[in-house]
């Protein structure tokens, strides 16, 4: 079955006295987002990979893939102002029938095993979802600087690879956003499709905070 | 207002072929929970410490603290069966009314201001509760490999120094265990006694998987 791979790289564009974008800073020399692209190419050199890039960031990103001789062949496809935007431009690429996984650009530590359980469970059941039991304790709030307590056994973290059957994916993408729509699984299901899941890997990091960075450095030095 | 921390450390024992509890980690030389100890004490060399441990840990903790001579001054009680128990027992040492804080043995980069905004915000409102964003998509689990989105805007992941006033927390734990006591908050909001916040800290992790130790060991290296 043919597989696809969209990658999804927002944030704020590139101009003065903005921070670089995640997806640009250096993991020992190499951009996150172009180590993300590899990780699938590593997984599947024949998967077709799209990546969805805010229009601005483009010349400054084919200059870092020749310079650093990006080793995934990939496409790029503008970036919309939403996710959900980015992800709806990406798919209009997906021209033949078979699956199609969505992934942040910003997860660099995706491995080949994780990718291909999802990729399995997604051709078994059609929609397949990484996720991990819950670390921290959880409260929901309730207004007025008030919270009320969860039970934190029935929540988990969703982490990306998200893989779905492209009919699905591609009929979910031609509803209306959602304010619901936190991720490309609850599009599918507002479908009704039923999502399953995989084990994640906590080593799959998503680079959102200065911390992260940090833990990305470490875990670079400490391969599993 | 008389100041208590309860410093409650879990894990399983010191038989041989068991993992070290991830308190007597070493980071940098130093073990988790001595680190977290010093932590309140360099905050408030006035607040009276009080940890709860296995019974089974005591006589090499002690080792430790005479070896590397920890600054903290602190009393010990036993812990118990769960951790309940253990935060139960360590309440029988608080004789004043006064501010009591909980704190998890494993968060070891705890910081003054933390601590001291918790105890400032229960002291105008009677519990406080360090919560932060989540950064993580989630999904509730409903049987069978399925499960259904949540809108992470509404839930925060909640840390520790969780402080109280000591009745409070004293008649909290008279009550009996219920399963859906997840953190000292929700037993104290059992007796309807609303919960406040103060604002979390990311560098406030928990050692929990073999991963945190790794940031551990970069946020040492990194400090603020």
């Amino acid at each position: 079955m043919k597989r696809y791979v969209l990658i999804v790289a927002g944030g704020q564009g590139l101009r003065m006295g903005k921070e670089l974008p995640k997806q640009f800073l250096p993991l020992a020399g190499r951009p996150v987002l172009m180590r993300t692209l590899e990780c699938f190419y590593d997984w599947d050199a024949a998967a077709d990979l799209i990546l969805a890039l805010p229009t601005e960031q483009e010349a400054y990103w084919q200059m870092l893939c020749r310079e650093l001789d990006c080793r995934a062949k990939h496409r790029t496809v503008a970036g919309g102002a939403t996710r959900f935007q980015s992800v709806a431009n990406a798919l209009a690429l997906v021209e033949q029938p078979g699956l199609v996984a969505v992934h942040d650009g910003v997860r660099p530590f995706v491995t080949a095993a994780l990718i291909e359980a999802c990729f399995e469970e997604a051709e078994r059941n059609g929609a397949a979802v990484p996720l991990l039991p819950m670390t921290d304790s959880l409260r929901e709030t309730i207004g007025q600087g008030l919270s009320r307590p969860l039970d934190r056994r029935r929540f988990m973290a969703v982490q990306t690879p998200q893989v779905f059957r492209s009919e699905y994916l591609v009929r979910a993408y031609r509803q209306d956003y959602c304010e619901t729509f936190t991720d490309d699984a609850s599009v599918v299901e507002a479908l009704g499709v039923g999502i399953h899941s995989v084990a994640g890997d906590r080593r799959n990091i998503k680079i959102t905070h200065p911390l992260d960075l940090l833990l990305a450095e470490a875990l670079l030095n400490n391969p599993s």
